[in-house]
């Protein structure tokens, strides 16, 4: 069946028109504007991205950093690069924190017993063993609890109620994930004895949504919680009843001794520029409750299978494809690429991760050296019949490779539709059957649209400007 | 806000023209069809159904049947009819099966390693502790299993993948719940050594469905539990893979002692007619897995709001609100009630039971004397504006009810839309937030103005005719 984007697609005086405009203008020649119209179309009508994305979601499945089955994934991409003909392939040494989540139980004693569906926030402690008995304290955000008079919060368990609403960038993220990041410590300094949060989601449902938290250094580490939306909802009903809500909540954590993992490099070597690398990224690690389809099994698929794609064009400079691990810990596979090679990040001309779901993308946005910027507008033209518009040159690329701007790598983001994604981030509900494979494959095309372009530039990729 | 109901029923013109229609029919006089015409828009107004599922949900939550719960469901379903100012409240007992859930986990072992969501049928016999290891064996429904080569069988853990498609009547249900019902004893037959389903649902989650099976006498009982439809996607993506499937099941359910419930009673005596009975239903058991909101707090909601809505009218005959115990468990309360009173039947004039979700009403059936059917059709009259329509005389009535037709007992089925009814029913997910208020409004104004006329007729209730 056609899909809506190939239908786009096959307006055909668009194409031409486009084409057309090309041929006096320097940074890419004809053919290489010509090749790229062409992959468009056969990533479009390929299945490769989904069929990656299924191999990993089954055959190996939830892929927590630091546990076995974060090391049958990097057995696995080790492989299946292989099976897909990548020139070279590698793989470098990462420590990550092992943490397992155990059992996770938690309900309401009193006034009026019921359980809730709870999960550990990353790297929580355990409660003891039987739980951990207290009254809850409500607030609606961290900075309400940091005002908070100590005395109102000493002995009680913090629950803090951060709403988080549906929008297409996904933009109260950042602000409700506070709770979940920094609230125990905040908690902790008041003398709460636990840390429960409304879960970081914008679904309706039963599913708590996991993550990471950082602990303050100096700061006693207390058990903290995720309860569902659901619940969340509950609860807010029952506080109206004006009776103290007395909780028991039993997280079986445990930590152990840190492990070795790895990122996992796959390349497509230059025809002419080899040394010249256009970093194409995803991570490799996921949560331990769904698949990690989602996040980011679709990234894996993207863009490996947008790099399969591109190798019997022969770029011209390599196309790196970079499977990250412990991005969930904290951008831990990132941070020790951008330390480990820290020699040889100038040779990397442009840099992107795909890792927030797999929907559409609708927009591409670059940060980029502002003499590149007629580069990336032609790129656009050719991501014009996938309904990608051109964005704006503030690009941060991805969580993994927002960490090498600040070096004077270019980024680029292909920006999701992100309207569902919280709906399933981070939960049991991150599985294969999430992804509409006509949108993945639309993006598996626009991946491969920009990462061949930009292999095949005739103008230098510039690294960026020195921030004043 | 206006709801679209209430901007319906303000088309005054049809309102006065069906209530014009009246003075001339003998059923029904004008001044009650007048009243039921205020009782509707009042209805539709009033958020006092809402706030008993509201209650329920917050201050009882599950209550599985012979649970404390259960116990706790009971006297507030007491103390809520003394409250509303029901005339007489009192309950019947009801002995029931005690038995829980405890833990339920699952994962294949190999090929893939990776863990599946599953839980317990209801009165599944636990496994032994560490779980039940097998390789599983397919099929796609009971009739295929009963088909099988019992040496493909014997000594597996069968599995049937039968799915169920999305119908505004929930029509694939029926055939979609065999292998819940009676899969494990079939299997059993075969020599297997435990059963897992696909969840009998249409969502695409990670959610499990849980629901009652039945083990047949003299079968042996093996472990039975269904896994999710995002986990049934899965291992059919791996079975693709073609290598035998191990998995290990440990379900930690506990049978104990029956023990007493009760089916809860209250009821607004009638005015004229005190000894007839309009009776309206719903159960006040649940799953334990959610807070069992639309299945099935939205009908105890409905009916207890419907009833008290027509006490100030003073009804002619008696309406009684029946909450009955252990719905879920099969019908258990509901085949007491029938036959502790078994003398007193011919006085139950009409019953329907409110058990399907708490979405909209669309059709208005009936299995009533054909003699009746006139009264019926004037009745339909009044909730045109509700955008309820004329349905048949085959109703069956709702689960507690349908046991009393073959006792002459007349019924009534106020048909709900039950698209997204199995997307939650019987998992984690049926809770308060899946309720939308209009919508269950909606609701109590459709009860209330059945209830309400057929309390009013002025034309005798008849018994249905014997079945030849």
């Amino acid at each position: 069946m056609l899909t809506r984007f190939i239908q786009k697609s096959f307006i055909l005086p668009t194409v031409i028109a486009s084409s057309l405009a090309f041929p006096a203008m320097a940074a890419l020649n004809q053919q290489s504007i010509t090749n790229a119209e062409q992959l468009r179309e056969t990533t479009l009508r390929a299945h490769l991205g989904y069929d990656i994305v299924e191999s990993l979601t089954v055959e190996v499945g939830p892929r927590l950093a630091g546990t076995p089955a974060d090391a049958r994934a990097v057995a696995w991409a080790e492989a299946k690069f292989a099976e897909l003909g990548f020139d070279k392939i590698y793989k470098q040494p990462v420590e990550v924190r092992h943490w397992e989540r155990g059992h996770a139980h938690a309900s309401v004693l009193s006034p009026y017993p019921q359980p809730l569906a709870i999960t550990a926030l990353g790297d929580s402690v355990a409660t003891p063993q039987g739980g951990l008995k207290g009254e809850l304290v409500f607030f609606d955000s961290v900075p309400e609890l940091k005002k908070a008079d100590p005395a109102l919060v000493k002995g009680k368990i913090v629950y803090i109620d951060a709403k988080m609403h549906r929008h297409r960038e996904g933009k109260e993220y950042s602000l409700a994930v506070a709770g979940r990041s920094i609230g125990s410590s905040v908690a902790a300094e008041k003398g709460a004895i636990g840390l429960i949060i409304r879960s970081v989601g914008t679904d309706q449902s039963r599913m708590p949504h996991t993550g990471n938290m950082n602990y303050k250094k100096g700061v006693e580490k207390i058990p903290a919680g995720a309860i569902s939306t659901s619940d969340a909802m509950m609860l807010t009903a029952m506080k109206k009843r004006n009776k103290p809500i007395v909780v028991n909540m039993e997280l079986g954590t445990q930590t152990y001794a840190p492990k070795v993992s790895y990122n996992v490099i796959g390349e497509i070597t230059g025809s002419q520029y080899p040394d010249e690398y256009i970093l194409i990224g995803a991570h490799l690690d996921s949560w331990d409750e769904g698949t990690g389809a989602l996040d980011d099994g679709a990234g894996v698929g993207i863009v490996m299978a947008a790099a399969h794609a591109i190798k019997p064009l022969k770029p011209k400079r390599t196309i790196r494809v970079v499977l990250y691990a412990n991005e969930e810990g904290g951008l831990v596979g990132a941070k020790e690429y951008r330390d480990a090679n820290a020699n040889e990040l100038h040779k990397i001309k442009l840099a992107g991760e795909s890792d927030f779901g797999a929907r559409s993308i609708w927009r591409f946005d670059t940060q980029v050296h502002p003499d590149n910027l007629d580069l990336m507008a032609k790129i656009t033209k050719v991501l014009k019949p996938l309904s990608i518009n051109s964005g704006d040159n503030k690009a941060r690329g991805g969580p993994d490779v927002s960490v090498l701007p600040a070096k004077g790598v270019p980024v680029f983001s292909l920006r999701q539709d992100g309207t569902d994604y919280f709906d399933y981030h981070h939960t049991a509900n991150d599985t294969l059957d999430k992804i509409n494979p006509e949108e993945l494959r639309q993006n598996v095309a626009a991946w491969a649209v920009v990462a061949y372009l930009t292999a095949q530039s005739e103008e230098k990729l510039l690294p960026l400007p020195a921030k004043k």
